[in-house]
């Protein structure tokens, strides 16, 4: 082997996501007086870690001197019931994007397709595999949304599909009737069907959305979902995915280490499953707070596109200046610039629906940039 | 795609590690009076979790919610002081066994040699990329010391070689020299040497072993390490690696997703790095019980064969009847049947030490199957 690597590998993966307060932090902390840092760009529930998830985590921090169990045995039982899904179908992982590397790893497509603009680890994964990425390019008119043009464009040379719903970051949704044609389609043509329904939980009907019923027809389907958004368990890392495919599963299990989920993960799940006032609450929290957000976004010149999740997607048509991200990042306030997706281009921001004192925050900050401001 | 997969994947991979007491306890929970469980399958450090780190995790709980820092930047910062390192060098994991697996993702080797015993998770990892595996068979005559030999096995034919020092489940060690010249000869031939030191901190002279001094000249060397063992953080999950091959290292980053090392995970990291007087109480409580347990392990027939590190590798000889490690498990002591390592059989165990008063109930309920029990 030649370790004498290509330069263009030292090029060390950017880091090319929302929440990365880190980096942010770090440039802030150049400033003279830099000011408070408020993250619009990770898309987490603005509650923060249930209490209840605190406390267990506490509680049971002696016994995390021991391997956790590589089968997640009791999370799996619960989870199982919670999602209405048999248990055997059911693999956790350490966050769903764990799992998303893992599916790849275990298919390992050659060529695969994801709706463009979608989530960037799916290609990330990919490109780990050495898979060709095709683009299903959504369409700006339609507000970015996917529709039967999709089933039109799905091939029999395909290994993997890829969808997101609601979508990231676009907050757009697609109905699961649409998405059980889809699923026929891709069965037809063996394709492998990888819906993520990490933002589902957030939705007023998210059974009108999910696909986990079709789970039991399906063995191309797979379901992925996460507790690191619903529960604001980001920090934490857990995620699972459902299939009827018990062969694929046992596979996924396989391309990776037998204890990838943590003890404080599963610890932290099976407190987050029983935390259904925290839920409640929540979606309460969004319902309200997207309303002000859009009006308030709008007032302000701001084009809002969709808002399916507690992420809001919305164009800002500037001509010059600095762009609107950095404008707002100089008051502390981070929103997630869209430009580095495929199918966007700048002036694309998703901003995370956080609570009613930090939006009115993020108001207040594009008031003085637009020039919107009528305080004094 | 064919997505009814060969019957064959439906085996699910076996749990093979010690540690697994999720199973002994099910196991037991069958049994009419059950006995207590005390596991000296997995070699944890018998200390538990430093209260430090307890009382870390408890004041960090709330900041859980958000992602973690992709890029471990405190956490590394910490480990280069105390590695004596560059931090440019280091990369952390989900333990070491995210980084086994993900370094063999980014190499993708063709063909890679192992010894054999050794842990099995290298084995595992290089199946995932369907390599050839082959065994350098430690003989039992030496009691599986690696030598001069392993010199003049290696062939530029070889991609990887994984060394694991001192030897899992073996206890043997390799000395720092011997290893200047495999990492030599690895280099002329084009392997890529990584050497495992999860273990190494456990020894009276870690210096005398551990290679890091020579990462500087060799771009074919990667060291890994774990905080599991040492900092008994098995459930908390971090490993770290390091190399001066800084393209090496950024694709073992882009295999994987980008987080990987959880927040409690750091957390635990960044005050586990300051528990200097736990790891002199580590040390000190180690030998002491490592020199009572051989005694008492002799006495009952028990044949040690090494004890570097924080276990012991014995043999039993024994022609007939139960198991040792049944008998034993029928008791609720649970050891590591090795008869499931390549290059072992039956008859071979690890031990772990673990504190005075557990080690005692190991040595009586020794007594009680072998006779030896001198107590009415």
């Amino acid at each position: 082997m030649d370790f004498n690597m290509n330069q263009s590998e030292l090029i060390n993966r950017k880091l090319i996501h929302g929440g990365d307060i880190y980096s942010a932090r770090e440039t802030l902390g150049k400033m003279e007086n830099p000011p408070e840092l408020i993250d619009f760009s990770a898309n987490i529930n603005p509650l923060g870690l249930p209490e209840g998830v605190k406390k267990a985590l506490t509680e049971a921090a002696g016994s995390f001197d021991i391997y956790p169990d590589p089968l997640c045995r009791d999370l799996v039982r619960q989870l199982a019931e919670q999602e209405g899904v048999t248990a055997e179908w059911i693999l956790c992982g350490n966050g769903a994007a764990d799992l998303i590397f893992r599916m790849v790893y275990a298919v390992k497509p050659k060529k695969a397709m994801v709706l463009a603009p979608t989530f960037a680890e799916y290609e990330e994964a990919l490109n780990a595999v050495s898979c060709r990425v095709v683009y299903h390019r959504l369409d700006s008119e339609s507000g970015f949304r996917a529709g039967e043009e999709l089933l039109d464009v799905l091939d029999g040379g395909l290994d993997m599909l890829f969808l997101c719903n609601p979508n990231n970051p676009t907050g757009q949704l697609m109905k699961k009737e649409f998405l059980y044609k889809v699923a026929l389609k891709c069965r037809e043509l063996g394709i492998l069907l990888l819906i993520d329904e990490c933002f589902n939980d957030f939705l007023d009907e998210p059974e009108a959305y999910s696909v986990k019923e079709y789970l039991k027809d399906f063995n191309n389907l797979v379901v992925l979902k996460a507790f690191t958004k619903i529960y604001a368990m980001a920090g934490i890392r857990l995620g699972h995915c459902m299939t009827s495919n018990e062969a694929l599963k046992a596979k996924i299990r396989m391309v990776g280490q037998p204890w990838s989920v943590s003890s404080p993960a599963q610890t932290a799940g099976m407190q987050a499953i029983k935390e259904k006032e925290y839920l409640l609450e929540t979606k309460k929290l969004i319902r309200t707070e997207r309303d002000y957000l859009i009006l308030e976004l709008q007032k302000n010149g701001l084009e809002v596109i969709a808002s399916g999740a507690n992420y809001i997607f919305v164009r800002y048509h500037q001509n010059e200046g600095t762009s609107l991200h950095e404008q707002l990042f100089d008051k502390g306030i981070l929103i997630r610039n869209c430009d580095n997706y495929h199918g966007l281009g700048p002036g694309y921001y998703r901003i995370c629906i956080r609570k009613h004192e930090d939006n009115v925050k993020l108001v207040e900050a594009l008031q003085d940039i637009t020039g919107r401001n009528q305080r004094i």
